[in-house]
Formats: structure tokens, sequence, C-alpha cells
């Protein structure tokens, strides 16, 4: 009799591995070889599922994205306006061991999608449902008056997730310099700043 | 006659060469041997000024940040505290092509050092030179009055280097949702921003 094979999860097992691979060696290292010892499979059985090394690269990175969009649903929950939008900037920064292991993903992709339209394409898209989630939390804040900034929302948008990547890639590069709890601090009190910021 | 050969200029040379294959390629494909290969030297003659391949692509980043240092220092010549800083700060954004190429030059290092701590190592000392400047030109601000915030200088001066370098890479990530003219105006509001605010 055949064995079962579940396709669907043996699929998710590539994909961590890949990103174990990505997280612990650098994405230089996160050959098809080197991912498929990391999963326990032969190179045949990868290329089954995937058609070729970029495709598990990116296909790992939307499982990680999918991950923490399921993880902040699961936080914000009944929140909006201000009080959602600092979950979700929370979220974003490496705050935890699992978070650490995200942002060192994500940071591992930007120079690679410098490098790569077909990546850097992806990493568009993903990045345009952040800011776009970011928006809409500035938009909510604004109608519930908790939101007396003049600026735009765009712009506020891209302060926050400007800030939000600075921050996260300088403690993971500036371990002795930043303390996460430097981070959480210094981006809470940034919200607290731009939020009432009238110019002039 | 023996040639007389100038090893500082061919060191620069190598340097720029391997500066434009990360550039243009991305940092995976700065070999030693695509390196020389811009460079119009053999695999040889590399090999007499550097080491090894790393030795190669962190003199690069240093040759970047000397020449950095001595554009700012033309910039903001007899300039002080905020007018200095607000240079400096602007100095670092992706506003032109030079720096554009600078910031994929940095971009291209970060994922790098997480992998490699020779690299970290380098790109943290670089890193406390730009902090500490920073920091100083925040106390000349604060000396002169032109800080009123009561957050500390390092916090503060965490905050602009983050927001410098997420809008930085930003710009590149996403060129159709930033434009170099968006930059400057997000930079400059944040730096009114938080040199006035008082917590509370």
């Amino acid at each position: 009799m055949p064995k079962i094979v579940d396709h669907d999860e043996r699929r998710r097992e590539v994909l961590t591995a890949a990103s174990r691979v990505i997280v612990r060696d650098g994405i230089d290292a996160a050959t098809t070889r080197a991912i498929a010892k990391e999963a326990g499979y032969s190179n045949g059985v990868l290329a089954h599922y995937f058609t070729d090394k970029d495709e598990i690269l990116l296909s790992a990175l939307r499982q990680s994205h999918q991950h923490i969009r399921e993880r902040l649903a699961r936080k914000v929950d009944a929140a909006s306006g201000l009080a959602a939008l600092r979950e979700l900037l929370l979220d974003n920064l490496p705050l935890d061991a699992e978070r650490t292991q995200e942002t060192r993903l994500e940071v591992s992709f930007w120079s690679r999608s410098l490098a790569s339209e077909r990546l850097a394409e992806v990493q568009r898209a993903e990045a345009a449902e952040l800011r776009s989630a970011v928006r809409d939390l500035l938009g909510q804040a604004r109608a519930a008056g908790e939101l007396t900034s003049d600026q735009s929302l765009d712009d506020l948008t891209e302060q926050f997730l400007a800030l939000v990547d600075g921050l996260s890639l300088h403690l993971l590069l500036y371990p002795d310099r930043l303390r996460r709890a430097d981070l959480e601090r210094l981006l809470l009190r940034f919200v607290d700043q731009v939020i009432t910021d009238i110019s002039g």
C-alpha cells in the first residue's frame, strides 16, 4: 500500500527548515541542498514541491508573514485605533526569541531583494499589506479623536514603519548598544510624540 | 626598469571595484574572482593586497565611510548644533545617485553582518562613530537651547539613527511608494517633532 503523504505538511516542514537555515547561517548559505538536508528530505523531494531556490525562499518569507498576521489578529482582537496600532508596531519589533528570528529573516531578505527583482516584487506586495494595516489604524485613531497631528496619514505611516525597521535592525546589529526594553520605550515615546504633533 | 606601482592607488582601485560589484550585483556576487575581473587585475594581485574576501569587503565598507566623513566635514564646516545635525542626518539619506550607491552598500552589509562576527565587529565600530557624532551635535543643540525635549541624548540619538536607516532602506525597497523629497520632508519633520517634545 502506498504511503499516504500529507503534502501541505511536508511543504510547511521544508519552509520551516529553510527559515532555520537562513536565520542561523545567513541567506547565502540557504542553498537547496542545505535546506533539503535541514528538512531531512532529498533534493528530489524538494524539487517536487518547489521549482527553484527562490521559490523556497519566497514561500518561507510568506509563511513567516502569515504566522505574524495570525498572531497579531489574536493580539489586537477587539482593539482598534491607537491601542491596536501600538500592538501592531510592538509586535513588529524583535522583543522575544520568536520575533528575533522573524526579524533576522526579514533583514536577510532586504539585501537580497536589492539584487533580485523577483524577490523585490514579493517583498513589496507583503510590505504593502503592512503599510495598509498601519494606515487603516491611524485612520481609525483620527476618526476617534485620538490623533491630533496635522500630518498626513501616509506620512505618519511611513515614519512609523521606518522607525520599526530601523530599531529592529539596530537591536540585531548592535546588541550591546540597545536592549529590548529600549526598543519598546523608544517606539512608544515616538508614537506619543507624533500623534499630537501640530506643525508650526 | 621595473614599473613603479602606486600601491595605495591600486588598493583604492580594488576597493572601488568591489563596491561597484556589491552595489550592482549584490554582496553574494562579490567573489574575489568577480572583484579582480571588475578591477582589471589578476587574483594574484588582489592576494598581494588583501588576505581574503572578507578583508576586501570590510575595507570597501571603511573606504565608503571615510568618503562620507570627508564629504560631511565639507558640508557642515562651520555649522554646529541643530543645523549641523540636520546636515548630517540628511547626508545619510540616499538623496542623490552617490548616496544611493552608499546606501545599497550599507544594506548589503547588514544581513551579511548577522552571519559573520568579523563583519559585525567592524560594522559596530563604524556605527559607533556615527552614533557619537549625532550625540555630540545633540549635546551642542541642548547647550545652545535649541533642544527642549526632555528625552535623554542617547534615546534621541537612537531614534534619529533608526529613522534614517529605516527611511533609507524603504526608499530602496519601495521606490514606488517613497520618493527622495518624501524622505527629506519626513526626516526634517521628525527632527522638529522630537526636539521640542516634553513627555506628559
